[in-house]
C-alpha cells in the first residue's frame, strides 16, 4: 500500500467516524425476517389468471381498468382443461425466481379457490366438478420446486358483488347492509387464504388495501395473526415493501429501502410522492424495500398483465429483460414479473421459452465470479486474476443490519495505477455496477460515507460478453 | 210440477234467453290449460326455504320486509342434515293439497339448487359437499306422490346481489353493467329452473316479474318457450293468476274468475284496485283466477311464511283452516299454504299434525255428498233422500267453457213448499253455500241471470256435524 493510498484510508475512516457518531446500529431501520427474505429471493412471478382469460376479448385497451370492472357474462367459461400448476412454477425456477405469487381473486371478484365465503369461486364451476382448488394446486407446486408461494387479493374492485374503488356501489342503508358484509366477507376470505395452505411468503392486495377507518376491510391483523412470517404487502396502516412507482419492472438509482411513513403510498401515486416510491428516502424511519412489477407481455405497445389472444409476440425479448433486471435487482430492489397461464391452464410455450432463457443469461453471467470478496471496512480491495478483464461488479450490503452505504467509488487497479471506474450511492441488498470493459488486477470499493459501520457481504467482479 | 214453478221456469228462461243473446259462447273468457288445472287442483302449498331459517333469528317483526333485504352474515348456516322432501310432500298431500311449490329463490337470493348462473346457491355449501339440489329432490318427491311441483322465484330483491326492488343498487355505468349481468342472470335461472326439472304446474314470481320495458328481466317469453302447460303467475305483462288482495287464505264473495287487464296489479295493491283483485271483474275480459294465500303459521299475532323459532303455537287452529277453506276454495279461488321446513330440513311435526288433521276433515265433511247431480239449464233439481238434513250446498260450473252464471238462488223443498234458502252471484269453479241446518226432500237451483247457457257440472248437498 503506497501513501497516497494510506492516507486516502485515513481520511476515509475520519469522515466515517464523524458520520456514525450521530447515529447508532441499534436505531437505523432493519428488516424483518419477511422484507430480509423477500429482497435476497430477488426475483419472483405473480401469476395473473381469471375469468377474463377465457372470454377471448381484449381489455384496457383504452386504457384504466376498462371493463374489468363490467361482470363476466358467463362465468362457466372459466374451463382450463389443462391446468397443470406444476408446468407454471417450473418455468418460473428456470427463470430463477424464488417465489410465486398467484390472484386468488382480482378484479371480478372470482376466487380461484373453494371459498366458504364468497360463492364467486370455482365451487360455482361445472370445471371439475366445482372441485377444483387452483390456489391449492399452486401452492402444492411451489412446494414441490422450492418456490415459495405468495397470494394476491383484489378487493379493491368486485364487478360481481358491486364494489367500486373499495365501496359498495349504492346508496341508504342497504348499501351500508352490504358494505359491512362485504368486508366480512374479504375478511373471511383473508382468513381462508391464511390458514388454508401453510406458510405464504407474500401477501398482496391489488392496490392496497385501504384502511378500516375508510370503511374497508381490516385485513392487516388477520395477517399479522395467522402469517407472522408473510410479508404484507399492502394497506394504509402498513406496508412491508413498496411499489417502486412504475409497471416499468424497473425502479430509479438510488433507490433506497427506507420510506419516512410506515405505508406506502395510500392512493398517492403522484409528482413528487412517486419520485419517493421510486427513490425512497435514505432518512426514512421504516424499512420498506421497493418492488419493481411488469408483465412479461409488455412489449411493443402492449402491457398487460392478463393473457388475452394474439399477445405472443409482445412477450418481453431477452436483452429488455436483462436491462430490466439490472434496473431492478440491480437497483436494489425486488423484481416481480407477471406471467399469465392460457385458457388451456399452460403457460403459453413462448413465454416458457424466454423464462428459461432468462434464468439462463442471469446464470452465465453472474453464476460464478471472476473474484468475490467481503468485508466490514470502508476499503475492501478485491484481487482480481492476473490481468483479468472486467465489465461488471456486484456489490451487496449485508441488509440485515440495515442499509448503511449512502455513498461509494469504485477504482481499478490498471497499470498500476488505481483508477476511479464508477461511483454510486445506495448498495442495499444488491447493487449491479456496469463499467466500460476493463483489463485490472484488483478492484477497490471506497466508503466515501456511511450511517454506520459498512457490512459488505458481497464484492465481486464478472466479464459479460 | 205446480202451476206456480212452471210459470216461474218459464219466466227464467225468457230472461236467460234475452241476456244471452248478447254474448256469445264463443266470445267469453274462458281458462287456458294450464289456468283450469290450477282451479281444478283448488289447494296447494308453498313451501318456504331459505338462509335465514338457519339463524334463529326473528324477521318482520317491525313489518315490511325487515332485515331479509340485509345478507345473512354466513351462508354456510344453511345444513339441513335431515333434509326429507318425500316428508315435506307427505305432509302436504295428506292436506289434499294437489300441487306444491318450493322457493327456489326469496329474498336473499340464494338459490336453492345448482344454478350455472348464480353462484350464491346450494353449490357454495359445504352442506353435502355442495352436491345438493332441494328443487331436485322436491319435484322428485312431488313426482313419486303424484302432487304436481311448481316454483317460486324471488328476482325482486337479492340481499347478496344488491337488487332492491328489480332495480341493482348503486350508479352510473357500473350499475348499469350489474343490472345487465343481473337481468341475464336471471334469465339464465329461469331457463334453468324451466328445463331441468320436467314438466312444472306453476312458476310464481316473488312480487311478480316487473316488466323489461321498466329494466327488469324478461322472463316471459322463456316461460312460455319451455314450459307452456305451465301457469305464469306473474309479471306486468301477464298474469294467469291474480292475487287475491290479501294474504289472509280468503278471498271476497263474490270472487270471478275474469279481470280487465292481462296483468294484475302491476304494483297497484291500494284502494280501488285491491277490491278489484278481491273480487275480480265478470265483465273483464280476461281469465285470472284468484289466488287465497296464507302461512300456515298465521295465527294469533303472527303471520310468518318462512320458519322461525317459536312459531309453533301460531300454526293455525283446525276451526281457522275450515273457515280458510270456505272462504277460498268455496268461494272460486285457488287456496296455497305457506309450509317452512324447521333448520333441520323437516316439516315440524305439529304442522304436519294440523294438515293431516285438516285433510281428514275436509274429506270428513265433503267426501261423500248426501246426493249430488249435475245440469245444463237454468232449473235443476237436487233430490234428496226421504227427509235429509243437510247444511252445506256445492255448487260447480264446467269452467273450461267459461264462468257463464251472475245470479242464482237456491230453494229446498220443506214439508212440499218450495223455499229460498240461500243466493248467490258467482259460482266458477267452486261454490260452497253454508246455510241453516234443513230437513228437506229436494233441493232445486235457480239461475237468475247467465251470460251463456249455464252449465252445472256439480250441485251436491251436505251434512255437516
Amino acid at each position: 500500500m503506497r501513501i497516497r493510498d494510506l492516507l486516502c484510508m485515513v481520511f476515509i475512516c475520519l469522515g466515517y467516524t464523524c458520520l456514525v457518531a450521530q447515529e447508532s446500529e441499534l436505531t437505523i431501520p432493519k428488516p424483518n425476517a419477511s422484507q430480509l427474505a423477500w429482497q435476497q429471493a430477488e426475483m419472483g412471478a405473480v401469476f395473473h389468471y381469471d375469468l377474463h382469460v377465457f372470454d377471448g376479448k381484449e381489455y384496457q385497451q383504452g386504457g384504466g381498468s376498462g371493463n374489468r370492472t363490467n361482470p363476466v357474462p358467463d362465468y362457466q367459461i372459466f374451463n382450463p382443461e389443462e391446468l397443470d400448476t406444476d408446468q407454471w412454477i417450473r418455468a418460473a425456477r428456470d427463470a430463477g425466481f424464488k417465489f410465486a405469487i398467484l390472484t386468488a381473486t382480482h378484479e371480478t371478484g372470482f376466487a380461484l379457490y373453494p371459498s366458504d365465503v364468497n360463492p364467486y369461486s370455482v365451487r360455482a364451476l361445472q370445471w371439475r366438478d366445482g372441485k377444483g382448488d387452483i390456489v391449492g394446486d399452486f401452492v402444492n407446486s411451489c412446494r414441490k420446486y422450492g418456490i415459495k408461494p405468495g397470494i394476491y387479493l383484489g378487493i379493491r374492485w368486485n364487478s360481481f358483488f358491486g364494489v367500486h374503488d373499495f365501496k359498495v356501489n349504492g346508496e341508504g342503508e342497504f348499501q351500508k347492509n352490504r358494505q359491512a358484509y362485504y368486508n366480512k366477507m374479504v375478511e373471511g376470505m383473508v382468513t381462508e387464504i391464511c390458514t388454508r395452505y401453510g406458510e405464504l411468503f407474500e401477501i398482496w392486495f391489488d392496490g392496497g388495501a385501504s384502511h378500516p377507518d375508510l370503511g374497508a376491510p381490516d385485513v392487516l391483523p388477520i395477517v399479522k395473526r395467522y402469517q407472522p412470517n408473510c410479508l404484507f404487502y399492502h394497506n394504509n396502516q402498513l406496508a412491508e415493501a413498496r411499489w417502486g412507482g412504475s409497471e416499468s419492472g424497473t425502479v430509479s438509482y438510488p433507490c433506497w429501502a427506507t420510506f419516512p411513513n410506515p405505508y406506502s403510498h395510500a392512493g398517492d401515486t403522484h409528482g413528487d410522492h412517486i419520485q419517493l416510491l421510486k427513490h425512497g428516502d435514505p432518512d426514512g424511519k421504516y424499512w420498506m424495500p421497493a418492488m419493481s412489477d411488469a408483465p412479461l407481455r409488455g412489449y411493443n405497445g402492449r402491457h398487460e398483465w392478463f393473457w388475452e389472444p394474439g399477445d405472443e409476440d409482445h412477450v418481453f425479448p431477452l436483452e429488455n429483460l436483462m436491462d430490466m433486471y439490472y434496473r431492478s435487482v440491480g437497483h436494489n430492489s425486488t423484481l416481480i414479473i407477471g406471467l399469465t397461464p392460457d385458457p388451456t391452464g399452460l403457460l403459453p410455450e413462448g413465454d416458457v421459452r424466454r423464462l428459461k432463457e432468462w434464468g439462463e443469461e442471469i446464470e452465465r453471467r453472474f453464476g460464478v465470479p471472476l473474484a468475490s470478496t467481503d468485508g466490514k471496512s470502508e476499503v475492501i480491495d478485491l484481487v482480481l486474476p492476473r490481468s483479468a478483464r472486467i465489465n461488471h461488479i456486484i456489490l451487496q450490503e449485508d441488509i440485515s443490519k440495515g442499509e448503511r452505504v449512502r455513498k461509494y467509488s469504485l477504482e481499478a487497479l490498471i497499470d498500476d495505477q488505481w483508477k476511479e471506474v464508477a461511483t454510486g450511492q445506495c448498495i442495499g441488498h444488491k447493487r449491479i455496477q456496469v463499467i466500460d470493459t476493463i483489463e485490472a488486477s484488483g478492484i477497490r470499493l471506497k466508503i466515501m460515507q456511511a450511517t454506520s459501520r459498512p457490512l459488505i457481504k458481497e464484492f465481486s467482479a464478472y466479464l459479460v460478453d
